[in-house]
């Protein structure tokens, strides 16, 4: 069993942090919200005052909402990088710009600690099920120490390239599935503005090449407007960002995301991030004047 | 067993019509290429001359490439309407704009004619097989009666709203297959421009919520390059065509549709029409400056 230290305790590090001591490890537990820590201690964690106390630990594990707190925690002043002792596994579980992964890797290196990038998908219930999937950038053998961490919190573990290509393959995961339902959403749309029942109309789509799991899983909550997250708009739109980013910085253009990030932006503009991002479907009804509220 | 009219013996029709045969019904096949009918009749099919000719039956099926080719062997001199006897059941599998399809259902019953737009989808190997998925618009009493045609050259028969519905969802159904070949070319153009091995990467994606039928059956073949069609872009640009007017005809904008159908309509114009429609994939290269060749 290992000494975990485990930085940013909000919906989704809190269970995977609690899975971890189920599992038998001690877990140091912090986040700049020290109220959020209680949970965990109450799970049978132990609360950690600083970055540098979880530091204390064979793994620190950093679940943050972004890359600017990832930066701040890891490499800034007080950070883990400062207080690693060599030989440190560092296993980062937030969705960051890929170059930002691949910056992490590169200092971490030059102080002797291993990163890895291993942001997950699943949501807050996969997070707590322990079932999450996890995309993992790093050194073979980094990817191996780490695994029996991994696999606590994860249900699918894959091991996808170099430090960086797990937050790649993030992007590239989070553009389908914001332009699925966007593509779902006009579907809706023309057949709705058409009189067609849309319903057994998808039905129809989800049983054909049209099929996909956000068909399979949301159709009947698109319908009926129904946005309760979920994943919310403002995670997604953040996650856009990063895509675009990824994207500019590979030199390639993707003039589909482009679109459906600038949709996802704009249902953060009318005030709908803190719904479903399925809530997509209000910005395309809105763009063609029909009222969804 | 009925007396069926068969006009249309392409690729898709010539087994549609040869299962019918199968299944015990007369087929009068009729096409513009005199040569194609040999087929059926090889079959067991009979050749009918004309349209008037395959007109002398209970039911007449078309199968025809687009609106104007029904407009002419359904509305035009000579045609189905002009030589049918009152109570003939047209069933046009084609797939062409809903306006098309809602001005014949008004037009056939004029004359007494009860006709249904009944576009299919499953490909050449669907109509092979029998399994064709099928939407079908029209009156309930005239599903039924067509039902024990459909169900033979169909597994899945769905009778999704009136006259036009069937086409408006296949018009829905064909924007959302396109846009999904999109995406997962971006995804595709992003992990290969950033150094990330795309087939472990997109298996991670398949097995989240970025999973697609499209991901499912054509992540390898894509990756592989491998464009043999299948479904053919020509056919595809023509489809985004119908979804476009369809959606000026209910009053709606679907941008992203709109971006997907000129990456379509591109594509054509770079001479890959006749390769199958996951070859979007070297449009996207192309954007990027990426060489596909």
């Amino acid at each position: 069993m290992s000494r975990i230290g485990f930085v940013g305790l909000g919906i989704m590090g809190t269970p995977m942090a609690a899975n971890l001591v189920r599992a038998g490890h001690e877990v140091l537990g912090h986040d700049v919200d020290a109220g959020r820590v209680g949970q965990l201690v109450a799970a049978g964690g132990t609360a950690a005052g600083s970055v540098a106390a979880a530091t204390e630990a064979d793994v620190v594990v950093t679940m943050l909402p972004d890359s600017p707190q990832v930066e701040e925690v890891v490499l800034g002043p007080g950070g883990v990088l400062e207080h690693a002792k060599p030989g440190l596994l560092l296993v980062d579980a937030s969705t960051i710009r890929p170059d930002v992964a691949e910056r992490v890797a590169r200092e971490a290196a030059e102080r002797g600690v291993r990163a890895l990038d291993a942001p997950v998908s699943g949501g807050e219930k996969g997070a707590v099920d322990g079932t999450l999937s996890i995309m993992v950038g790093g050194a073979t053998g980094d990817v191996e120490a780490a695994r029996p961490v991994l696999d606590v919190v994860g249900g699918t573990v894959v091991h996808v390239g170099p430090s960086g290509a797990g937050q790649t393959v993030k992007a590239a995961n989070q553009l389908v599935v914001a332009g699925t339902y966007a593509l779902v959403a006009e579907a809706i749309v023309l057949l709705e503005a058409s009189g067609v029942d849309p319903a057994p109309a998808l039905d129809v789509l989800a049983g054909g090449l049209a099929a996909s799991r956000v068909l399979e899983l949301k159709r009947a909550s698109m319908i009926a407007r129904e946005f309760t997250p979920g994943f919310r708009i403002d995670l997604h739109h953040k996650d856009m960002g990063i895509a675009l980013a990824a994207a500019r910085d590979a030199g390639v253009a993707l003039p589909v995301t482009g679109v459906v990030a600038q949709l996802v932006a704009a249902a953060r503009a009318q005030g709908l991030g803190a719904l479903d991002h399925s809530a997509l479907l209000m910005v395309l009804e809105t763009i063609s004047g029909r009222d969804y509220r």
